[in-house]
């Protein structure tokens, strides 16, 4: 051993003085202590204040040390965009357990998988979900404690647990001194990946992540103190991006939106002067669909915070002339949600409104606390050049990537292989170092030899009037290995040919690009909006066959 | 060896892909990619932006090491607050080295005990300090590499080093690879405190707080990006408050000031559209009475935070009037600077004028990243009621606290006696939470067995419209033990009598709690501009004895 000269490290080490785990649970105690009688979280009219939600929060993690619960085991939650569920973000990592937010829309079979691979050994299920739940637990040998989210503001479904979420509050104690993490690494949370093909995998949070995430949408999103949220992004997806934590953070307040419908949103706009919502760009597109008189009345500021997928330049555009700002962000389950964005320049202002659309449409830069992010190929992992043509793929490395896939070494190593994280996005560096994404891996077509990317296909279809949702797949063809497939939705009383559709691609793009494909329809979609690429696949190739 | 059952402690260890220690020099890197022609430093006409910025520290930290510095080395300056003393807290980091930035007010023991007590192996000087440094250079055995730095923009001193500044910037590489800590734990820099008795002590910090503190200024302070900051306090000071490190994270100007005169100030504010500044409330006093000519013409909003002793009602009032937004905060050296923050509560704002002032002058709640903050006693570290009355020592603990002393073991394990960072201030906690200094624990006047604070006399003499500065300390008194002897400097052609003085206080305030003595004059300051109420007491006793 040699000895170690180093003057700074000498008798200089951390003790409980000055040193202590990162966790967002240190945000919601800041808040109850400073601003113990601001609203927490509105549902309907139920109004709660941050040391009301505290002394929740405590009860329900005192609730579960009573029943047994410690750390390391798992507490999951079905339920909507409601103030019980955002309390979970906070009260079941406060018992040492990990918080797992069910996706609302996975069947009872997929909830089932998730349930016995997390181990869970406490289930809370909302009214509106109470029949799939049941389902699900018929398949799990080892039945979890069930407890009942029974909000007043609901009609539907049945209770079918041991007992309600307030009467589970009662079993706890709000003067419970809450548990800390041991250390910042500790899982706060496990979010299942929805999924296209295979067993959804478990990605792991850590406290720091959860933490370091909280803050970086404070800072990428130029929040200030008080921020009026609304849950249009499910509270499942990525723990709803950090935002529970981030609202804990700023001491602001979460408004409950159990469906995500343009009515409620607007009014909800108007009458709790909402200040911040995020969603995927299918619910954009709806706002920006909806009735002038839905649309006026709004006299504050609206900032939306957009990702899922690149939203087309024309939804950006939409909602800006609304007088919405939209900050465009990109993330994935494994980066805590977002860890990219399109940080904007004050001199893009003077552009007109379809550059910046454009501008705004590109995935951006590495969030304030991301630490790395760079377009390479995947095998060298050399990054490409910074032309705005070489594609590669976006990797990420740092404190907002996930600890990893529960019990899924194999995959955890693939996805960290070369010390960086394969996001399986495809994408170009433009010289201004913003990335844009081209395509998931396996959604590019390879026509002739050529890669054709289906999002820039996609971005034309969406410019055109009459078409209100475009996605395009790669179909098989004899000749060209090949062909673009596009599937249309038209606008409501829109009228379009197949060769029209073409046409008005090859007016706006290399010929060999455009669509050989349309089929025109509803486009079938995930549970969390995403449009399912490989069941248009499929019927794209069905198409063929029949 | 137990076997560890945790499924999320199982393969989902650190690694290159999800792990990153903290640095603030992460900021500059991404304000340097994101923002690359956005001014980052103004020194007088002397622009540079980002990209140019990042490429002078990876030139100053390659220097460095082509010079032989390498990690755990101290790297001292002696400057004003100029540009190059803003890229000293980046490009010493990222050479390995730890940044000792040395307080200008010193006297040449005082800078040559500190830069033999650092093991200063490099000291950059600018000419205005060339005269002191010489003369403490004479009395250190192991000589450091000395380099000048010659700023244009100064007339006056000479060239004292082997090299200038830009001219040691040009032996080093901007393509350098710079050293990212292999642990955030690592020292960052080092901070001498002023230090009213004894030798000064050398308060280490780490990359983890200085990241932490950087960014809990951002939320503190709701700012957003591109804040135009100007240096009206000191970089010796705290690193300015993790200021440097704080304008990195968010894209913003540094604007360099090497006076503190308002008439600089003013115009600075004006011509680069300023939006903050930080300084003691001896610096606010001296904006506060300058003339309307020069207050004239803002039309912008500027936000002023404000520390180093609780700042008298007045002086806040004063500036709010001006259009000026004040936020108190409060903090130590050992703290990073500011640690506590007087968070505002919009209910506030329907306060008059006289009573938001009086809550502004509290020194508040934690910061958002600061753990934990109380009030106790000091012996047995248990809280004081929250009654508004009971004195007890602020205790902080947490990720805003140094590392701890250098070669100064038994100091550092004092200060961290029973697990908390001990402030050696003394205050009252109200019934809101807030914390209110009442004194320095050696500052209170113990009268015939009552405590009296002297910063409530002060408070109270500060109100009085022809009282510009005050300051009261504890005089012997053989029948009471001590008696509050109140040292006075009168505003401009104002003119007072000791009994007009002493019954302004009976008519406020208890009558036992009223100066015995009054004593008109200039208050002798520190380098930081704290009056040094050590001198004020030998002299209160002095008088006594002539």
């Amino acid at each position: 051993m040699t000895q170690n000269n180093n003057i700074f490290e000498q008798s200089l080490d951390q003790n409980a003085a000055n040193y202590a785990a990162l966790s967002p649970i240190s945000f919601l105690e800041r808040s109850a202590f400073v601003y113990p009688h601001k609203t927490a979280t509105v549902n309907g009219n139920i109004r709660k204040n941050w040391a009301e939600v505290y002394d929740r929060c405590r009860q329900l993690a005192s609730a579960l040390n009573k029943r047994g619960i410690t750390k390391g085991q798992t507490v999951s939650i079905i339920a909507p965009n409601i103030s019980e569920h955002f309390e979970a973000h906070f009260g079941i990592p406060m018992s040492g357990a990990v918080l797992n937010s069910i996706n609302t829309r996975l069947d009872a079979e997929a909830i089932s998988f998730i349930l016995q691979h997390a181990e869970t050994k406490v289930l809370l299920v909302d009214r509106e979900f109470s029949e799939v739940a049941e389902k699900a637990l018929k398949m799990v040998p080892n039945k979890p404690l069930i407890i009942d989210i029974d909000d007043p503001n609901y009609v539907g479904g049945h209770l079918i647990g041991e007992l309600t979420y307030d009467a589970f509050l009662e079993e706890g104690d709000a003067d419970y001194t809450w548990s800390v993490p041991d250390n910042e690494w500790d899982a706060i949370s496990l979010n299942y990946t929805s999924g296209t093909t295979g067993d959804p995998k478990g990605v792991v949070y850590h406290y720091r992540g959860a933490y370091l995430n909280a803050v970086s949408n404070v800072m990428s999103w130029n929040m200030v103190n008080h921020p009026v949220y609304l849950w249009t992004l499910p509270m499942f997806h990525c723990n709803g991006w950090c935002f529970p934590w981030t609202i804990a953070a700023t001491s602001g307040t979460s408004v409950s939106l159990r469906q995500v419908r343009p009515e409620l949103i607007y009014d909800l706009i108007k009458t709790e002067k909402v200040g911040y919502f995020c969603g995927a760009p299918i619910v954009l597109n709806m706002l920006n669909s909806a009735s002038q008189e839905l649309k006026a009345g709004i006299n504050h500021e609206v900032k939306v915070m957009t990702a899922g997928a690149a939203p087309p330049a024309a939804v950006i555009q939409g909602m800006e002339e609304m007088g919405f700002k939209v900050t465009h962000v990109y993330g994935l389950t494994e980066t805590y949600g977002p860890s990219v964005v399109c940080a904007w320049h004050d001199k893009w202002d003077d552009e007109n409104e379809a550059q910046k659309a454009k501008l705004k449409s590109r995935q951006g830069v590495r969030a304030p606390m991301l630490d790395e992010l760079m377009i390479a190929d995947p095998s060298t992992l050399i990054p490409v050049p910074k032309d705005g043509k070489s594609i590669g793929e976006i990797f990420m490395r740092g404190n907002l990537i996930m600890k990893g896939y529960l019990k899924n070494t194999s995959t955890t190593n693939a996805a960290f292989k070369g010390g960086w994280f394969h996001s399986g996005d495809l994408a170009v560096w433009h010289e201004d170092g913003y990335i844009e994404i081209k395509d998931r891996s396996k959604d590019v077509i390879i026509s002739g030899g050529e890669n054709i990317s289906s999002i820039e296909i996609e971005d034309i279809l969406y410019r055109h009037p009459k078409i209100q949702e475009a996605a395009v797949v790669a179909k098989h063809d004899d000749k060209w290995g090949e062909t673009p497939c596009a599937f249309i939705t038209l606008a409501p009383d829109a009228e379009l040919t197949e060769q029209e559709v073409i046409n008005s691609c090859k007016d706006n793009m290399a010929n060999f690009k455009a669509p050989k494909t349309v089929i025109f329809g509803e486009l079938p979609k995930t549970s969390t909006g995403k449009i399912q690429k490989f069941v248009l696949r499929e019927q794209a190739n069905d198409a063929d066959r029949l």
